[in-house]
């Protein structure tokens, strides 16, 4: 087969708001080979992301991302690293193609696996997908006892591992954030799991991740993540030893992760006990399961990092899916409707689990109508010529059915 | 002051090759403040670039970069430092920031320095700016003999150091390779040094790199530059142990470098012998300089990256201006007219040597004209509404009269 279109699809929320919410938007991709179609995401700014698929050539190590995939043969999965390689080699100096070609790579899996009839987690060679413990994905309360009832809503709903983060976490005094650790146990009960997400709050500041440890300890929280801005390996190292005298709590972190190498850099270097790869971000599923590979050789595990819908939930489960020691999983309880309307299939959890289905692909099938409702019309002229105009949502409708 | 306007003016030749030769277009950045006037230069694709700068929010963690910058004070180097710190924070998870930030950063130290009329070296704290020994930037001949004849050239305007990389380097033979490296030698002569640029060709094999160390040894190579992809730290720190242990050529690297912590690492974990930061990626002439302060601690040499016009080479130069020990500097030798019109001023080459000027903010002006004679009009549109369209050349020109 031959690559023979991309075709990106700009969806967002009527208001975006600066909650630090990753479901109010999507850039969904399609890719069409030969009359078969794959779908995939990218977790990334879409109207950026758009511009380095389409970008005229600055020089031959700047060049669009489409010049290294339209047209490409692609018949196995030796292929789609192949058309990495390219990207990787053809757009060296364009920091957004890792972005961009992420859900292009997500596509081609999902293409792949629905011409051979066969999950992508089975092309990815895992004899079998092993049930997951998704944990919930959840933002601070804006008070501690609003942090609490969140807590026992979704331990209500059947979640057996809450994650809370960001509002305003890390940016007061220890003691406050002492009191909304405590909340959170207390909400979600004493046999849930307890993971904490800082979202980089303390820059490179070693010292103000290290004054939260105990109180961190003293709810048993299972990691603290991203407590440094993406690349503070250093720090990320520093806070990894200081955990590791105090107790249990280890250091979480690598969704920013845009290639393979930074993900390995952030276990050889930083010492992360887990390792937090965004599909939609590290240049897609097959860098992931490199990825994965490496954590758990490297003694530490595995976690998806997912913040928007179905279809990236299940781009990026296939990794690890046969990876039966890497348990956790996030799982975005709280999405805006865009990120369920926009696929038709949602993954399910029963009694506490979720495991990825027997199904061609992804196995997820996108919803063609969210993608007129929540369409984002947009166009980019470079000298009067039309390097993108959003797809006409009618006739991707009627090429789909 | 006030930070009112940021202008973006993308420029390129009439045809842009696929040469790995940067200076084939430009994105030139205009900064207004209260009537000042600052100017610089991102070292980018440029349309995504623009993009990063006007897109939609997609959520708190991901805003464009105009967010964090219209309407800033500006007043002091610490408000340029501040304002890099709300773009890292409030455009996290937008890849292409750094590089959109670059040039309104260098912009910024442009107007600061024209407002105090200081040079930006002094406003880093430098007494002065000491001479640097540029090195002459060039593409591999096609044949060896083409290469020696290019170093006769080069060597007979006055270089006393020549770069060579590009230009199919370690795609054949090591065979091939030490033919290249030998009519280099032979055509630059004796007392020239002779520096390697390998492009990142051999992805993340060592054993390819080392295959070519003893030839590098052999025609006394400073440094060989990239052997890998700029994110492959653990196989830059296995060629500079293999390197050490050869001789006395060093691993050089650093150019893709989009933030003060990935050169850290670079040093800290990579070992480079030599730091290459290019100031139009790094986040512009703040972090460039931090890293510089930072390389000299390691024991490593600073050297710019600069491959376009002598407004980005002034840019390059400021971080390391005042430390006498860093004294090789990339210098543009085979620069596209674009690059050379681009500006009024050239840094002069005298008696072999570079010396920064002591005139205010970047000490290059800009030629206006040029950005009407090489201009690529842009327009971008999300939901009918124009969120950039290309100044209008006349306007700009009338403006800065």
């Amino acid at each position: 087969m031959r690559i023979d279109s991309v075709d990106f699809f700009y969806v967002a929320m009527p208001e975006v708001t600066l909650d630090a919410d990753g479901s109010q938007d999507a850039l969904v991709v399609r890719v069409t080979a030969d009359g078969h179609v794959g779908w995939g995401e990218c977790e990334a700014s879409p109207l950026t992301s758009i511009a380095a698929f389409v970008t005229p050539r600055s020089h031959g190590a700047c060049l669009p991302v489409a010049d290294s995939v339209l047209g490409e043969r692609i018949d196995s999965p030796a292929d789609i690293d192949r058309i990495q390689a390219l990207v990787r080699r053809n757009s060296m100096d364009l920091l957004q193609a890792a972005h961009t070609f992420s859900g292009i790579e997500i596509a081609l899996w999902d293409l792949l696996g629905k011409v051979r009839e066969e999950p992508v987690w089975r092309l990815l060679g895992f004899d079998r997908a092993h049930a997951k413990t998704p944990y919930a994905s959840a933002l601070f309360g804006a008070t501690p006892q609003e942090t609490l009832e969140k807590g026992r809503e979704l331990t209500a709903r059947g979640f057996r591992a809450v994650k809370y983060g960001w509002a305003g976490f890390g940016e007061g005094t220890a003691a406050a954030d002492a009191d909304q650790l405590h909340a959170a146990r207390e909400g979600i009960g004493p046999d849930a799991l307890l993971l904490v997400d800082a979202g980089q709050v303390w820059g490179a500041d070693v010292e103000a991740a290290e004054a939260r440890l105990a109180a961190l300890q003293d709810v048993r929280a299972t990691w603290i993540e991203e407590p440094f801005e993406a690349d503070e390996y250093g720090a990320y190292a520093a806070l990894g030893a200081a955990a590791a005298r105090t107790g249990s709590v280890r250091v979480a972190g690598g969704e920013a992760a845009h290639s393979e190498a930074l993900a390995r850099t952030l276990l050889d270097y930083g010492h992360v006990g887990y390792l937090q790869v965004d599909t939609g971000r590290i240049g897609g599923i097959g860098p992931a399961h490199r990825a994965a590979l490496y954590a758990d050789r490297a003694g530490a595990t595995f976690v998806n990092h997912t913040f928007t819908t179905h279809l990236a939930l299940s781009a990026s489960l296939q990794p690890f899916a046969g990876l039966a020691d890497h348990r956790i999983c996030e799982f975005p309880a709280e999405p805006r409707q865009l990120a369920i309307d926009l696929t038709r299939d949602h993954l399910p959890i029963v009694d506490g689990e979720l495991t990825l289905p027997d199904a061609p692909g992804l196995g997820v099938e996108v919803d063609q109508e969210a993608l007129v409702t929540y369409r984002r019309d947009v166009e980019i002229l470079v000298d009067g010529e039309v390097l993108f105009a959003a797809p006409e949502p009618r006739a991707v409708t009627a090429a789909a059915r």
